[in-house]
């Protein structure tokens, strides 16, 4: 099958398209025709070098795909399923083999192209905001780069779910997009200190900084208050205050989703798919498909993504919707 | 009434009896006379002004007691009924007022002089490491300070639960103590390095010991571990590496019981006695009581509590029991 390959370790951007072999079924295992593939900020790091993949995965990049049943091996679904795949790799190709686990279903009244960069995005966000840090009603969260893919998804699921939602961002233009995703404290944090605007008031955090914010984060957050770490583009070292975690009762929590075992990933699915799908069918939350580009182009993708310019999530298409 | 009281805020041992105003109730609430109030380190450090009462609480140390309903207020209890309490201090006098959702019943087969040394450990370990930690069959604990108070008591509960228990000590006799009481991977912290032996081993870990130990115990922790800072004898800032937080999807949280509020301290008192108290009633945990010291001895008891040498825990005794 054709698959994108990295043929210079050192370059990022030498993503071509080869020859590899179509993957194996093993037990508990479907083989998916891929239709589309979400592009995500692991890719990127994944190309740099930077998210190796977990053991056992595909060394094909790709986190999330879309695609009808080629093979149903021994599970219950069928040949001609539409399915979207929560994946620890390999969405980059024609093929992929996924535990059913990982399965979901298209959102009624989404393309498979347009569903193919929201599952990912909506595993994560629900995942870490409401299975791990319990967010719910009444309660306020702090979401930090508000106008991303994940800030845009978490903003709707918050207001979903009751919530109040503060947002950094790092222009009036991209707190404008959280605005109108439903955000209802904007700070600019290039004019801004958000830790003394929000000090004690934060019950969640999701957070995509790391080192740089910690002591903030810290600061921000309300008795009893859990923050998720899921990205560090501030770095990874940094000074904690013990002190401030007992005398508030705090909790951080650091956590990957595609490093997740088969079992955990299908529980994750479950209750997205259960929450969060209504959602996305009704209206309540929307997801944005900034735009495609064909399979063999993943590297203008990735450059694409790169920019920063891009509102919303990209997709590669690989097969036309059958 | 006559209460313990700090004559001299510089000298944690200027304890002596001195006269107050007996507490008036508010709705919820009942007034004990006290039997006998529980010794705790956290008592200690209160008494050299480290650990100052919550805003609300009482100034008078003590965090548990037992005793008789001397008045009922507006809840269902009945004068003369024997309890325990769970407080936020209050417990070195001969009254207290507390809300009856603190309350808990003497454990079948203990005096009220042992139950007064059991409910703060008791509402401490099942807090942590299952409320919080969600410690379970099949799991490893590792406890830091095994032969204390808590550690003994948390080793007994983790063996209940059918969980592995690590723990680390500074003597072979105080390992033996935590052998004795179930511990299975017994640890000399001057001898051995606990990170090297347990390595990515232990799903949740007691820590009394704060900044020292931090990468230390991130270290140790297994994928998913979840550890709990009740304490910080060896210091509050420390340097932690968040990439060690993401990649093993660690949890660090801090806590501290006494600061809760009266709804929570309700709800922990509530489990704690569903499931702890039936294993003091059948003696699957043993709770030792090393020695009473009368009320108005109290610096004598924080005295030999702070020496180091008592093994069990220490009780005020305030009044006959009727």
């Amino acid at each position: 099958m054709r698959a994108i390959q990295q043929i210079d370790t050192d370059d990022p951007r030498s993503l071509e398209l080869g020859d590899v072999d179509k993957p194996e079924l093993s037990s508990g295992e479907v083989l998916i025709k891929i239709h589309a593939a979400g592009v995500n900020r692991a890719d990127l790091l994944q190309a740099r070098g930077a998210y190796p993949p977990p053991p056992g995965a595909s060394e094909i990049i790709g986190l999330e795909c879309t695609g009808t049943i080629e093979d149903a091996g021994d599970t219950d679904y069928q040949v001609g399923d539409k399915v979207g795949a929560l994946l620890s790799g390999g969405a980059y190709a024609e093929y992929v083999a996924v535990p059913a686990g990982q399965l979901l279903p298209i959102p009624e009244g989404y393309s498979l192209t347009e569903a193919a960069s929201v599952i990912e995005v909506a595993c994560t966000v629900w995942s870490n905001l409401v299975m791990e840090a319990g967010l719910h009603e009444g309660q306020t969260v702090l979401i930090h780069g508000g106008a991303g893919g994940i800030g845009t998804f978490a903003i709707q699921v918050a207001k979903a779910l009751g919530a109040k939602v503060a947002v950094t961002a790092g222009s009036e233009e991209k707190l404008e997009t959280c605005r109108k995703y439903g955000a209802d404290i904007l700070i600019n944090y290039r004019e801004q200190d958000f830790a003394e605007e929000l000090k004690n008031s934060c019950d969640v955090l999701l957070d995509i900084i790391g080192a740089k914010y910690l002591k903030q984060n810290l600061k921000a957050l309300a008795k009893d208050g859990h923050m998720v770490i899921i990205g560090m583009q501030g770095g990874t070292k940094a000074e904690i205050n013990l002190g401030v975690l007992t005398s508030k009762r705090l909790t951080v929590q650091g956590t990957t989703l595609r490093s997740r075992s088969p079992e955990a990933k299908a529980e994750i699915v479950a209750d997205t798919v259960k929450h969060v799908w209504p959602w996305l069918e009704d209206g309540t939350v929307k997801h944005h498909l900034h735009g495609t580009y064909p399979l063999a182009e993943a590297a203008k993708a990735h450059e694409a993504l790169d920019s920063g310019e891009v509102t919303g999530t990209l997709v590669l298409t690989v097969a036309e919707e059958s």
